[in-house]
């Protein structure tokens, strides 16, 4: 029996530019595309256009998918033969679930290849002109999901260990937590002086990027309603302000929703 | 007076495929590329035939620019009205000094652009099966240079603070440091038993992954001869063992070296 392949291809974040050629290639030759919520639409321009899209992600007041959904339809369509694109936000393995996915293939047998996508924690810095290392200011750099497992009792993160950190630290899916995590560090020890930067709808033409200080980021959040997608990064290299070097341009709207919704139920019965 | 441009471009890991859209793009309209060493030298068919090549990195016996002839060769194509492309391997602004060239750029006022490249610190553990967050295992990731500033008196790694990190450790130019990463992760309290793993020549055809507890890296690395390019990662994660999906084919080999070497003397004289 001939079966099919799935690719778990990280999308990269709001610019369609970064997408990789790798990405590119799959997207053109994938039959079903089981597309997440983060993924500039722009991208599914290269699907073939008898391709089928389905919409996993969360969107208020919409079809959501669960992760065992998305896993029985991976395979489900695997089985019937068929090229599968599982297309996500970023990186497929930085807080994309994609491990999980992956073992839920390798445990049914099914043939995948992960595609690396650009990172948010990375680009999203980049387009506001902060390098997450940078000689003398961060030998290294931390990133951290501030969106965790709601089940688990306790957070995971260890804003003890985090407050210690000399290098950088970069917050995704921390929009509305941005509070929270400044309160956590300061009250761990960290100065509230450290330089701090918090970027919104990052790579894309919406894109606005603030600076100030870890003291004054509760503060900042609240006036300016930061919404997600947002980056918050936290260290010296936030300091560094001569490096701007892309502009918004409010004009050329990006949408960052998938167009079309195929709900689960009709594709896979 | 016309000026030119300069992008600033990561070229991803090993595999070309992971080259971006954009970086595509900025390397088939470039008049002159400065390139990395560790940069996948099938990125550059990409570029115009009379496109000039410079080569910049450090390889064993042959020319080397420093940093400052770097910026000054920048400069000098920028004023001369080139589109520049600075070709660097993996992401410009993780361990690439491409915050430096980018400030000599910004104190020269030549127009640049960064352009975010696949991290090795993101692919290379994808490509070997290890996804750098897991539910459950691992809810943050530090990328850490263990190559560093040799000017400086005394490290600037904070292994006391890597060694009590419950997230996932990378590290990034460290195949000759693989045992006095580990000693000193291990003098400070890790665990022997941390699982760990080491990849050389990640995502090429020439890949080689091996799993070990911390405590076995440094003979594992001695014994396997592991040299640069190397990935060490150190963390639950690389407990996964059911992720492994790609294949290293050695009949196809890919080279890591620049093919074209102009010397700088001739091309900025």
């Amino acid at each position: 029996m001939y079966q099919g392949k799935v690719q778990i291809v990280g999308a990269g974040p709001g610019d369609p530019d970064l997408l990789t050629l790798k990405a590119a290639k799959a997207l053109s030759n994938a039959d079903v595309v089981v597309c997440d919520r983060l993924v500039n639409p722009e991208v599914l321009d290269l699907c073939p256009e008898n391709c089928q899209l389905i919409h996993a992600g969360k969107s208020s007041g919409r079809h959501t998918m669960s992760q065992d959904d998305i896993n029985e339809a991976l395979i489900h369509f695997a089985h019937l033969g068929y090229q599968v694109v599982r297309l996500k936000g970023g990186d497929p393995f930085v807080f994309g679930r994609g491990g999980e996915e992956a073992q839920a293939l390798a445990k049914a047998g099914i043939q995948y290849e992960i595609i690396p996508g650009i990172s948010s924690a990375l680009a999203v810095p980049a387009y506001a002109g902060i390098p997450v290392t940078h000689r003398n200011l961060a030998s290294s750099f931390t990133v951290v999901t501030a969106h965790e497992d709601p089940s688990k009792p306790e957070t995971q993160v260890d804003y003890a260990h985090l407050a210690k950190n000399k290098g950088t630290l970069v917050f995704l899916m921390g929009a509305r937590s941005i509070g929270r995590i400044s309160v956590a560090l300061i009250e761990n020890g960290m100065s509230k002086d450290t330089p701090a930067a918090i970027i919104e709808n990052g790579t894309t033409n919406r894109q606005l990027a603030y600076r100030c200080s870890l003291g004054e980021a509760t503060s900042l959040a609240q006036r300016e309603e930061i919404s997600p997608p947002a980056v918050f990064l936290v260290g010296p290299v936030a300091r560094l302000e001569d490096l701007v070097w892309f502009e918004a341009d409010e004009s050329q709207e990006i949408s960052w929703r998938c167009p079309t919704e195929e709900s689960l139920s009709k594709a896979i019965s």
